[in-house]
């Protein structure tokens, strides 16, 4: 099975980047984790990105703040896809990080999930896995299905409480 | 070789959108193109994901302007990664749109690029295509050298102007 | 009477959505609360918004935060008038979940309040029942008599404290 | 049959407050329609609102840009449901409109629609009037049937276009 | 001398309200503090405008967050300048009341300080009065200079501890 | 009477500040306009604000775009109410000028309007010169009275066109 | 004297590079342009980067649209001061290109001026290198001085046409 | 060695200014530190400027929040390279600070990092006075490699934890 990378551009992103890698785990999906920052190890990021597939990997997943270039740093050196997490670290309440992430031009697309929205960065490269590989597929089936009765069971209380 | 989904809100998209389909039939990748409204053809926008991986695809990308909810109504109904683009179509500029595609709660993801951004979504849905399919990756290759190129020649042409 | 459908999107909402739920109670405006996710449970919202008018509904409020698509997945699938509330969940403040529910295109509304603003929920869907409904409009009245004499009865603390 | 009140600020909004005078003119929902600003004539917009309800109107659309007051004032005067329209009228592109219609404190709603979403705005004031008008709900459903058969027909054409 | 009145939406802006009343106290200006809501009490605050000029008033500051509608509703009847403080009171940290306060359509101006900017309110009324008044204008001038010694004295410090 | 001064950073401005000049003009109130740039001629508009109150003026008016310094450094030298225009000029549609013009720290205030505001930047000027001059006063009761008239006057031609 | 590199992530950005380009000529200040994409020739641009202060550079001047990451790029393979021009190319004004530039974590500065800032990237250019180089001081000087009887010679027309 | 000074406009600020002085002194820069208001102290905000050059400076650092015009005021009066950080200082969450400081009109730059950006707005200043002083470009070049290092320290720590 192809592994996830994920890249953090800071170990301070890690109480956040943290719900991916337990997501990742939880569904069984193979995946390592680096520091790699865009602007003080450039040449280590540059370098992972550009044998990220011939090691193994199917998916990158960068977490950055602020002005986050890490994102767009990974995808303009390799051809898989990358996935972004702006992550909320400054005055401007990740908004920063968001627009730097997705506002990529024309040629090299990070796929950008929501502002800390490191579950969903891992539900997305599953998916992204589960293009080729019915395994995970039918692992995301179940978590959906699981998520959609935790919804029903709330619901369920909801309405007991005030109906 | 999987099929990509190409789903607008609303014929008004199709000039922004027709980069997206251009850009996936230059790189031979067999594509869908449809008219869904999250709002005023839920049953059919519904009823398309829920078909979608059994019908042959391996990506749906959606664009939508304003509130942009039809990426996360297609996200919903299926486990194929959904890519949104939101579309300007407001006094807004496109952040409405923006913000109804990426801000997606944990759980469901849909993997948004910038604004209009129709091309990259072609780009990115043909990554991850190439995931377990290599003819395409080739193609991915090329198309960079060229793009790369294309900038080496515009420098040259602009070193020759000023320098 | 018409009753008042009150649906949140997650029931980590409910702190909020209480206060439209007591206004509505303490009108004596019938209501029902339920948890529908428009991500998790599209079928159930869809279901739930179809047979609400002859389920004897008169309004339906949607309380969602993020990509607040809920208000807009309800809105599509029922003639109801539909109030959203946008809940503010996110790293924005709100303004996403604002945008989400408030931009909606041409075909299908749903009313938007403010951030948060779940007590004014309650008071517009009083309102639109007193449409036809007098006892409502008399206890609409009611409260703002009472409303207005609590500014004036504070005015007059205020005065007394510094004029 | 109760009537819509349509009330601008400024004689200027007209050509978008014009669709929503024609959406509840083809609906055959009489309407009233007003010049009335909140600033040059608070005291006629007041007395509008004041008299609204006995004058035989059931819901009031107003529709205002820049610092939009109008909602407000008329809503502080009624307690018919007030719609309000944020229209774009100046650089921050309805944002000041839409913020100063959509946040009313609570007490007072004001239930706001997209900015410039006159047409929205109509069909909004037809779902409150059908909550207790079968009449005006089976024109609701048969344009929403309608609208819904013109998104099919366009994805054909899209379809042929493209498939 | 004439008075400044200083009218705030709701008792809760008092803690930020307080700062405008003890810096026009502190410079011995006559001042009288109201509680008059633009949408729970709209007579009272109209009607209180309307006299203001005949009841000796020179200047009216009003203070109110969100929709902040009462600065204009102040302004649209009274030819007094009135200032607007633009109170943070919501998810939207008050850049709602700021546009709500800022952006008044041409013919009714309202004079708008920073967003909790109550202590330059007071200073801005005093600088309205001075016009005409020498007293408070030796007043102002007396304060500035008072002010330039305090950063001067704190340049000091500073300036010892690090240079 | 006192004269209302209007300062310009740029002669670009012009053509929105003369909707000011105008306004001014129409009311008989004495003005003076020059173009002092807070960046480029930083010791002409000091020396100006320094001088404004002895040489007659009663209201400073300024008018900048972009990072709008202009009516700081006017208020850092006077004692005068300095009225703040932010003018659009940039990319960011006055956005910036705003902030810059609004957001004083305590001590120096500028009275704000609208973006691009001149004409109410001119009535705020003769409010702020009739709190001791009856004579403008009753110009601004005059103009108040024709500005109402006008509204009605549409407000006929609507009626007359719609209902 | 020591060069100023000027690049540009698009040759689409040289109508507005242009007058940088055009300021440093007209200052006699020795410049090099180039056109390196951050995503489409990262190779380029960190190799530029690594070798300009070698070959003669004292300054970067870096212009970038959307998610301009090219400034930090540039940055971080450098310790010349890199200057970024946040360009205006997208539905966001220029704001994602301004945060892009702007938000750099702590480590790796970036010299950001405003957007489309081309003109003042020059100038800051020429004041760096001015540093110790009194010639350019010079000249700096001399513009200034110029700058400033421009001002001065609008001023005096405006006065003759109002005053 | 030229020296840079260190500008604040309020003490309040030293909290986030002290990054900056210590990044200075830790790389042995000589600063000099002031307190200085553009609208307090205006005349000593200029004076200083004016003679800064002459005075040894090579670079002077602005901190300042709200509408922060200290680094146009300064940078108005001298050819000196003037970076400015812009301070989160209000509700604004330091844009309006940014944009203040960033959006500088044409002929007067200042340089702009991250919205409390100290620490990086001394490490700009190293670069400006490195491009002459190559004892300075050294100690650059050493901190880079140590915060390369400590990058690399921090990936092999989060390697361990996780893969």
């Amino acid at each position: 099975m192809k592994k996830v990378a994920v890249i953090m551009g800071s170990d301070s992103d890690l109480p956040k980047v943290e719900k991916c890698i337990n997501e990742l785990k939880s569904m069984d999906i193979p995946c390592e984790v680096h520091v790699y920052s865009a602007h003080r190890t450039p040449d280590e990021a540059t370098e992972f990105a550009k044998n990220a597939r011939v090691n193994g990997f199917g998916v990158i997943i960068s977490a950055a703040g602020k002005a986050a270039h890490l994102g767009g740093v990974l995808a303009a050196n390799t051809t898989l896809p990358v996935i972004g997490i702006p992550i909320k670290a400054s005055a401007l309440e990740g908004m920063d990080a968001l627009l730097s992430t997705v506002q990529m031009p024309p040629g090299i697309p990070v796929a950008s999930v929501a502002i800390d929205g490191a579950k969903n960065a891992a539900i997305l490269a599953a998916e992204i896995l589960a293009v080729s590989d019915e395994k995970i597929e039918k692992i995301i089936v179940e978590r959906r299905e699981k998520a959609k009765l935790e919804v029903l069971e709330k619901n369920k209380k909801i309405e007991e409480m005030f109906n």
